[in-house]
């Protein structure tokens, strides 16, 4: 058999993807194997292994495409500048919709994988750092508009990143108890809390039983 | 070869356990395979199929063993009641030491296994609904004495949940961003925003850009 033209690699890139994607959604990286793919595309693993020779190669197209598919979700309009804009950064993080709970699973689903593995892991860390990076300078725009009271803005975005996580996970399993209305409400607690006068650091203020 | 006394049964046990709690911490739920526990005990995969004959009863072995040795650590001392007593079960939540890092980190990777299997997910949100459960008595005698304005205790709960897991993920991917004092300060801004008072719902105060 000739090898595909050019055009039909490309078609058949594209179907190579779409499996990829529907095992991910399907069964997470713990499912991901040749085999898997294989099968989702009705095609044998020895053809697959012309595109993927390894299980390392499959894996990094994998999060490759999920790092695409969440660049290109439909965001929603941010406000320049201020809370607002960090609301709208954090709402994207949220499992809000099918869709965004179908990518949702499955970068929690990648976090097995990069634990388990020194690169994926730093991979990983960057990716957090870079969310925290994106966050801060809403919340220096919202300090400097009096929005929110002084406060380092490094630790509000880790406070909040923390905050979308760890709801993104508990919906997950239980979408009944955290549908879009609950998990909007939440994030919207929670930034209103960041707005509050504080007591001062380290003064007679309210203290969380330490 | 006999089968081995019942003394000796009870130390194989043992050693299995011990096998895939080392293959869980250094791999997660990803790296569990039958192959992997068998190596770990110098023996064959074949000797360890009396113990799990299939991966599925290796899992749940390894999900008791989770639970276990959660249920084992050593806890933090409970003031009886209020917001003091919340902080300190979501103290035991957090990767404060290395041994906690370890427990965390193999309870973040089960999440992909829990995602993929309709039972392990259904046991997986009822663990959450019970640690809602245990932290929401906390916040209602908090509320009672006044530690913390009118608010729905489930809804603080389901909250403080949300920021302590996303808090987990972040510092295991980067434990030298979060050492243990970064995460107990966190946790308590987290907590002193849940004493503050509050605008009334639906009033003119300060709103995060809705």
């Amino acid at each position: 058999m000739p090898p595909p033209a050019p055009g039909d690699r490309e078609a058949r890139r594209k179907d190579v993807s779409e499996a990829v994607w529907q095992v991910l959604a399907a069964r997470g990286f713990g499912g991901l194997t040749l085999r898997a793919v294989a099968a989702a595309m009705g095609v044998s693993t020895g053809m697959l292994t012309h595109y993927f020779p390894s299980k390392r190669a499959l894996v990094t197209h994998a999060l490759d495409l999920l790092e695409e598919n969440t660049a290109q979700r439909s965001r929603r309009a941010r406000p320049s500048a201020g809370l607002g804009g960090a609301r709208a950064v954090l709402l994207d993080l949220l499992p809000l919709t099918p869709a965004d709970a179908g990518r949702s699973r499955i970068w929690v689903s990648s976090w097995d994988l990069s634990l388990a593995d020194d690169a994926l892991s730093a991979q990983q860390a960057d990716r957090y750092t870079r969310l925290r990076a994106t966050l801060r300078p809403f919340f220096e725009t919202a300090r400097a508009r009096g929005e929110i009271p002084a406060g380092d803005p490094e630790h509000l975005a880790a406070a909040a990143v923390a905050f979308a996580h760890g709801l993104v996970v508990q919906a997950l399993f239980a979408p009944g108890r955290f549908p879009e209305e609950v998990q909007i409400a939440m994030l919207d607690d929670f930034l209103t809390g960041l707005t509050l006068p504080r007591p001062p650091a380290g003064g007679g203020g309210p203290s969380p039983g330490r």
